[in-house]
């Protein structure tokens, strides 16, 4: 049996912080990703792609809003745009991979599928939206939206006076389609899936579907993934090539390796700080803790280096 | 083996013409429909299940466009609004079926795929589009956006001196991820695939997939994909219990059994009108043609009571 990695792709992986986002970009760099993926088809592993959806899906619910405004159409709830998204990212994403598979003359199959990510209704996130989506409001914009819509907002720190609709961010339970991810996958397909963290959902008294105005924690929907396939490796692609102690300070660190133990204390303590890197950390160590052999941080650039990364397993490696 | 069908769901099933199209309506609508579906999994079919996406997809391109005038977001091309339109009508799908077979406490897996379907780029359609996508224009607004956009228009029968954009509608040539939904199909997987005709695709001189602004003719991507997997039968859901000969006419005739010879004679002679039936029946007769046992165009709800639609064979049952 081969090897099965999921990899995580960034939100840089399609669209880059200062870039418009137009379709041309998002090729580009989808393909400048993909095509590092190569190496780890070539080591032997069968691969399940995750992504990001967070630019994708904010420009969704805004064209929503416009397409309210200027048309006086329908807009479509969150659970929807988030499904709208997988399919449209993972589309751009199949048709990349494949192209990229073609110019190296390897011949797999690529699925895109929907993902359904169980949440608990009752989860704490409920209580305290934190997830920032969409684009920057002023404080009248944001008003008249939480008056009209019921909106939540929260100041960025991006621009002075600036706020932005925060939605919660809760844990996921359970990845619905998870069967099928890991058949896939097994069978040698290449599968995009869990886009955005998943589609929320949750099952009530009688156990029908119902969903809930939410954005799941990605790394951590893809690390629950990487499990519950029993993936050996988990991938976390983003735009740094290490993870550092006390980045920015005088007594920064690159970290290579990294063991289990070290890195809970180290993220307990604050060592990592409280920006992007923690959420992709703990899905990290999530994975380990529930029996995965290795999770790798770093750009998808170097995966052509194995000695590249920060690499954290149970114990530290030789 | 179990039998196998391709069930194509019209665009009724999810949104009916006097509707707003809000998301309320959408999920009641399909879940109405999908109700029937128990009849054939009762009677012991394996289901593909194929959906239309027009109003949907007219209305992601009108959101596309709105976002842009409000917010200056970039635009997304056709092939990821289809894409788009099939995560989010497939999941909606996904949903309402899995509550469907929770309340007739049937087990059975739901899977969404993605489906990107190859077109000719010389098909000669792209020297004549004529498929009507979005909402109305007045003749100015129609002018205005051929001018920034390039985009086409027709006028509309639906009011006077309404326009609506035009793409071309090339004939599909191929599913390109027929051999995946076949195995999943026949695995007792409930697949939801092929959404809106596909995501049109092909492959360049270099084996390149690309794209091309154009819808293809869903009823007949539906029937290549009943060909290409082997379904036993095809069914088209739609909003009229049968097909009628001189429809409207003093010589109308409901046709309950149909043989291919005579349904063709009947297509070629004009006797269906050019409506929206024609491209449903040419659907059913490629099916026939290409090896399938019976094509049946009927209602969603008439699908309890087998003796009910049009039924075409290549013979006439007796």
């Amino acid at each position: 049996m081969n090897k099965l990695a999921v990899v995580a792709l960034g939100g840089n992986a399609l669209l880059r912080g200062d870039e418009a986002g137009t379709i041309e970009e998002q090729e580009k760099n989808a393909t400048e990703t993909l095509e590092n993926l190569i190496f780890l088809i070539r080591d032997g592993f069968d691969l399940v792609i995750t992504h990001g959806n967070g630019p994708q899906v904010g420009n969704i619910l805004m064209r929503n809003d416009a397409g309210e405004q200027v048309y006086n159409i329908a807009p479509m709830p969150l659970d929807i745009c988030v499904a709208d998204s997988q399919g449209g990212i993972g589309y751009m994403l199949e048709r990349m991979i494949r192209n990229v598979l073609n110019k190296h003359g390897i011949s797999k199959n690529v699925i895109t599928m929907v993902t359904l990510v169980e949440i608990n209704p009752n989860d704490k996130a409920f209580s305290n939206p934190t997830k920032r989506i969409g684009k920057i409001y002023s404080k009248e914009e944001a008003d008249a939206l939480n008056k009209k819509k019921g909106w939540l907002f929260k100041s960025t720190s991006k621009i002075p006076n600036g706020y932005r609709r925060v939605v919660p961010s809760p844990e996921p339970r359970d990845i619905v389609n998870k069967d099928t991810i890991m058949n896939l996958a097994r069978q040698g397909n290449i599968v995009i899936a869990s886009g955005g963290g998943g589609i929320p959902i949750y099952f009530d008294e009688n156990n029908d579907i119902r969903t809930l105005d939410a954005v799941i924690d990605k790394d951590m929907a893809s690390s629950m993934l990487a499990v519950n396939i029993g993936a050996d490796e988990f991938y976390v692609l983003t735009d740094v090539p290490f993870i550092f102690k006390d980045y920015g300070k005088p007594t920064q660190e690159k970290l290579e390796f990294l063991n289990y133990n070290d890195t809970h204390k180290y993220l307990e303590n604050g060592t990592f700080g409280s920006g992007t890197m923690e959420p992709k950390i703990r899905a990290c160590l999530n994975f380990i803790e529930k029996g995965g052999k290795k999770s790798v941080i770093t750009e998808a650039k170097k995966l052509e280096d194995k000695s590249y990364g920060s690499k954290i397993t149970m114990e530290y490696e030789d």
